[in-house]
């Protein structure tokens, strides 16, 4: 299934895409969030829509999207885990995964504007494959760890690099401003991806292409980073877990660029569609 | 008000204490969460006290106390913010506040154990200030800074110093195992606390005193904490935040001490009580 959320921010309806149409699910009576994965929702979906599928109402092509998941209890990110993206920052290839958090305010829809936060000069782009939890998770092998995921989508993990790197600290500060972390179109089930270890992922801005990758390039992939982080914390349902940026990010060009009021990026992953954000400048 | 929550774990009902004596407030039909906090639920909630004052039901003192604040959208944390403490882990004293977070999953209540995660071999203790937002807080200044506290609370910032600080990344591997946030035992109104900058805190590890500071030492003070982390993310009602431990964690001694199975952890701050938690090994 592909699921995704429409309309406007704060009040999204939920709704299916089923052969390129978008069907709204919101007789299924329950939001893509904590409770929805925790209670087996997208079997029950999986039922529903089967019982349902003739008579769904279509969404209007005008429709704003959504995050296709709830705000989580968390938006746990890893950091430099493509190795020419590592190369292109300066930075060692890490030893072990590392881990950072996403202020799950940031959280917004695949194409609406991000917002460059006051006083940034620096604020960058990082496509990624992120993938949703579908049950808690602690302590969790690896062998195991794919039973604990509901699915895929496509992340913008913007950043804005003074606050990460430069302002003291630990990254946190720069990676979750607000609409720094536009989600989706979709949440693709897990079983929507043949092989989540080759997918194809790119980013451009103003119609330059920044960032083409591949999954294959992941230092840790999902099974490992799925284990890894339930050593330290208990993941829940819904939680989103962003694997990590390939290389052409701004920081990594010499001198670097930066976005700027009006700028457009698009960016992509195969089988999780495409997504575009404007570039504003804040304003109160 | 002090509020608090009580019940099993998870399913916490709300309470106050009124001159020492807990009484139950279901009644009020309103858990103590972002909603509660958004929509001046404070007021709402003295306003139902004293109407009800005389017929509230009496918590049985055998009840578990759990957080007097249900699951925030996030735990946002200060390192190193007393100067000592900066010393004692051979850390310089921050030029800006330092940020990081806690995963939410990690919330317990005051008296509950502490569970030492799975491979660790240095947790450690570090009693702490923490203050609950009351209202949508972006780009707050300062001067306006102290309408957005709602009230403050006693926490200890559990943490486990080989993976906060020698597993690669930042410190939020360290800070959000599960049962590494007991906070409470109450929630007390910022009305109630007459001067937030001279509160004495202290612990003790087996009945020996181990840190015994007072806020007036803070580095950064609560308007200039609400102020600054509001520049990098937007914090919601209900949000906690953690204002940084004096000297004496378990790290500043030579040789280090850390927590094992069987130890006895109380802390307390003047005017928010104390708690006490049993250290145990994890066991699944």
């Amino acid at each position: 299934m592909k699921l995704i959320r429409y309309g406007s921010f704060g009040k999204e309806k939920t709704g299916v895409i089923i052969n390129d149409v978008k069907y709204d699910t919101s007789a299924f009576g329950q939001d893509y969030n904590e409770a929805f994965f925790e209670n087996n929702g997208l079997e029950k979906l999986a039922a529903f829509i089967a019982i349902n599928e003739g008579t769904l109402p279509l969404i209007d092509a005008s429709e704003r999207l959504g995050s296709p998941v709830a705000r989580p209890s968390k938006i746990v990110c890893i950091g430099l885990n493509y190795a020419k993206h590592a190369k292109e920052t300066n930075a060692p290839i890490p030893v072990e995964p590392i881990i950072f958090f996403k202020s799950t305010t940031a959280l917004v829809g695949p194409n609406d504007d991000i917002t460059i936060p006051k006083n940034s000069v620096k604020t960058d782009w990082e496509v990624e494959l992120a993938f949703v939890i579908g049950k808690k998770a602690s302590y969790v092998s690896e062998e195991e760890a794919l039973d604990y995921v509901a699915g895929y989508c496509l992340h913008n993990d913007v950043s804005e690099r003074e606050f990460q790197l430069e302002r003291g600290g630990t990254w946190d500060k720069g990676k979750g401003c607000d609409t720094f972390a536009p989600i989706g179109p979709w949440l693709a089930t897990a079983d929507e991806i043949t092989d989540v270890n080759n997918l194809r992922l790119w980013l451009k801005v103003n119609d330059k292409m920044m960032q083409d990758g591949n999954t294959d390039d992941l230092i840790f992939g999902i099974p490992k980073l799925v284990s890894y982080i339930s050593q330290f914390m208990t993941l829940l349902p819904g939680d989103i877990i962003s694997t990590g940026t390939p290389q052409g990010v701004g920081l990594g060009f010499k001198p670097p660029i930066y976005l700027k009021d009006g700028d457009v990026v698009e960016l992509g992953i195969d089988g999780l569609g495409s997504s575009k954000q404007k570039v504003k400048n804040y304003s109160k």
